[in-house]
């Protein structure tokens, strides 16, 4: 691969995935961290995070004046507002997920978008996993023949901080809009319809918010194939990421990634590592993954694989199963009508 | 253990699970296997498991004359009808499950062999499986703490012949009744809510026979920890029989057995055994068990831990799966009256 | 296999071992346990192993009178004595390893079995054991081509009772007598060359009587592949057994079996089980196997897999291993003259 | 931890081990890439590995001018020559293992190093492997008790060029020197007596340039514990890593890294990833992390925790091996003489 000239791109937002993202920027050789939208509490995790010398802004839109583009990684319920500024300056835009709690803003945002002439690529970090991209690649090739049912693990080994809730979208948004999304990346298929059922188990403070915190979600695919995803938000052992895929031929599944390989046998039994510990340690790699094809995107002026439509697809399958968990029925998950 | 007399059991069914279970009655030192009731087509099977000169019957009458006790694995269908006339007659009763497709002649069973003074135990294997044993003994000592969800994946390495399908009373019936029971043997919970999802991908004559063949279970507790069932009829890469538990401090999980510990490492990666090939290979101890159970329960007059109140909840369960299924929506299970 | 009169088995010795070989004797639907050969003060073990009205006897004179056959499961220091007088008197013989602690007595036994007429067998149980057998098959089906290394790994859960040692013969004729076995069965190779390095380090009391406790040893075969032996009396987390064979394709490894199949995940870290216990409960099945090699053995009047020779073969590593260690140099392994 | 200023390292030798290490100085924070010392004929790999604008060097001479440090890897028969000039320029020297073929030159190395004042650190990277750290620490807080065995696997996944061979210093002074050196950084004790079995097995040539390819080695320590080192140069199944110690209370095993965490049930079971592909997909890290000891011993003015003594170590248990299996026999590793 060639040289190009480095992307200036500003970070907007400063909590934990926000500095991820910067550190992420200012370690890639072909981007500049031009700087960072922070609230000024939070400027000292930067320096803890190695990241000296960094431009700071209390508003995206001081940064955007030295920005070719901008990573947006602020609570969800503002990335549409700043998307649609983003797009108003001629900024390309990489946004992290949900970009909205509902598709229809986010079919809206395309017009925009689409006559900006900006990339806009979204978050979803996990199609840029190389186990989970080794699978795609298995189930395109047709190793498994019929898939019969993708089953997928996805657990939090910490609930999230209360103060996170209110502004998340619920757990189907904020957190199982990955899965949904890759049921479809996986498969190339379509959800055609949600059975969510959503418990409050881990932590009652986080029901009295209005959330849950452990759920089971039943989901036909368009082609007939079956899915399941179990979900919770704290598993006290580790982060558990699995993913199994059954087919006429057999199976293939994606097993936790372990931080070390040190096993101690003693008296009691052989202890293994739990998972590795944090989504960051998980996927910090699929994060600089999908940095790199938003680089590569924005040279080339090319779509990115993972934009809008996307995005609208999961949050629809995410709005479904949370009328599902409401009303207790089966939602069938209709085409959006703008594609 | 003290030596007790032998128990004459005569078994009642010439199928695979019929000879199996002749053959566990023969080897056991504490039972004598009285003869066997089986169509004249199956008997060269017997000698081809090892069972010769035993006293063939065409009728579980004349079989009786020579038994203390019956053990039912003929079809499914079968069962309600030998149970009263093996009652009536005044003789112990080890049958197989399902006893019957619907809950109430269960519970109408119940007075008949509580009339009549003879044991009943109902065929629920896995229960005297030792890892769920182990299982279920962890989680009575807490070792989790509340309980969030049960995950129990069920799957069959290879369809049934199509001849079984329509005397099964359907994969819920035949085939996750182990499940619902299991979840009520593993945790003293009950089951309160079922959405089943049902599909027809292996084969497309099990349809045609009005029978499904992949499922999603989604249940909820009376306690309020949810439970998730996936099941196939076939794997093709051995008999796939997981547990997995999650609550407030971590999780047990039951892994697959496997038949050797010979690992291949070639170009091609390593090569480690498929689970075990079939429900035999994988439940023959706790049939064997199951057994023990039976002739320890008859010795000391009695009740075994499962007999027809279990055989009725976890028939309820099936039905209430199917009805969602039919219905597509979320099934209440009402508490059996006679409780 | 058609059925065959019942063999009449006397068992000498009423050890641990003894007994063991006694139920497997009663249990086998082809063999019948004549008696026990035991001392008084061992008789107790006999029921409590549920082995009721067997006939007992306190010399091996007596029970043969009501046997076809002996199983020799004495001390190792008896077992040369115990041969001759069962060929003088026309008996099959199974003998328990090793059959005597030098190579000499044993070719000596080989003229006096030979002259007799009867079948000896010497047990060598890991040759019965599955995994080892499909480990040898698929090397004889040259699946790794060439062999460069074969490594064993043969650690006992715990230390020998100290009474047992002084007539062991020691470590290396007691212990890896099997080893040695194993690697020429596996292979179909000879062994050419020899060190040992022993060491005293699970128990000082054992070294005080003259043995060791912990070994390495390093084996050239005939054909230049290499071998190693990593052996301990202790592992205070079970019964430790594995083998490695690498090639010039790959490897092929026989891991541990464990007894359950039971994760525990916690903050801890996911605990799995332990491997067996003991080598009952790991090899419990191969000396079943072996018992039904004998059977086959003397009912077609063969000479069985394992016989006097291939006994030889493994004592002359073991002296050749004790020699190694005490004079601290490799020792050459010469062929035995008779052959 | 506080900014520091850069440190300019020349990296001497452009084969792949010292691209690789051009590309970490040139990816750390606290160092910058001032050159690399490299034959022209190997230029063109170092912008396939995305080094653009390094300046280039026929000399160390040259490159030195432009350095603090140098980064020595070439070829090991060169290694002398060059700490030599470096320690006269007043260089500080991180150093490739193995640092000479014999004990001696390293030891007057020592002398020079000292009075030039320079720090000297050697290239033992996989003590920087965190797997490896985790197990000498437990091991440092007497998690095993006593140790019993240490057991390490060193198995590439390709035999090397046969020009690499002449220059190696051979298989143990080049390959086996790492296991030497870890026996010690593990345990904290020393190599007592070494007995090394080598054969040429992988590949003929190898043989004919004198050389093997194979190798045992057993090892006694200084405080009584046993060690094994079971050595090959081609796996063809990856890069075969582990170590285990055994002990009073149990054992420690590192088990092998693997590239991806995707497994494929089918018919013909189930097949796992292979091992990492090579050293430097296993240990990039463990190299990054030495670069950064060297950094801070070179800021803190200290000796580093790997010098010229323990090379010393390491090379003169590797002449032993080399003896041991010249002569045939164990060979005693007396203390070097200098501590």
């Amino acid at each position: 691969m060639g040289r190009m000239r480095r992307l200036n791109i500003a970070v907007v937002g400063g909590g934990r995935i926000g500095i991820m993202h910067a550190q992420l920027v200012a370690q890639s050789p072909q981007a500049m961290l031009a700087g960072v939208v922070i609230r000024s509490g939070n400027r000292a995790a930067l320096a803890q995070a190695g990241l000296y010398d960094v431009p700071l802004f209390d508003d995206m839109d001081a940064a955007m004046k030295k920005a070719d583009a901008v990573l947006i990684a602020t609570s969800s319920d503002a990335h549409v507002g700043l998307i649609r500024r983003a797009a108003a300056a001629g900024k390309h835009i990489l946004c992290e997920k949900p970009v909205a709690f509902e598709a229809q803003p986010i079919t809206a945002l395309r017009a925009i978008t689409d006559a900006s002439g900006v990339i806009i690529q979204v978050g979803f970090n996990r199609r840029f996993d190389t186990d989970f991209l080794r699978l795609r690649d298995m189930l395109r090739a047709q190793v498994l023949g019929r898939l019969h049912m993708i089953h997928i693990i996805n657990r939090d080994p910490k609930r999230p901080p209360l103060k996170f809730i209110p502004r998340s979208g619920g757990m189907f948004m904020d957190f199982n809009v990955h899965d949904f999304d890759m049921l479809t990346m996986l498969t190339g298929d379509r959800i055609a319809q949600v059975y969510a059922h959503g418990a409050n188990l881990v932590d009652a403070e986080i029901g009295r918010l209005g959330d849950i915190d452990t759920a089971t979600i039943s989901i036909r695919m368009h082609s007939g194939t079956l899915a399941s995803v179990l979900c919770s938000r704290e598993t006290n052992c580790g982060y558990d990421q699995r993913i199994e895929v059954w087919g006429e031929k057999g199976a293939l599944r994606v097993d936790n990634r372990l931080p070390h390989g040190v096993i101690s046998d003693s008296a009691m039994g052989s202890l293994h590592a739990n998972p590795l510990p944090d989504f960051i340690a998980r996927y910090r790699d699929s994060y600089q993954r999908q940095l790199q094809e938003f680089l590569t995107a924005v040279r080339d002026n090319k779509p990115p694989s993972v934009g809008l439509r996307e995005a609208a697809d999961a949050v629809h399958a995410a709005q479904a199963a949370k009328q599902s968990m409401e009303e207790n029925r089966p939602i069938t998950v209709t085409p959006i009508a703008s594609r």
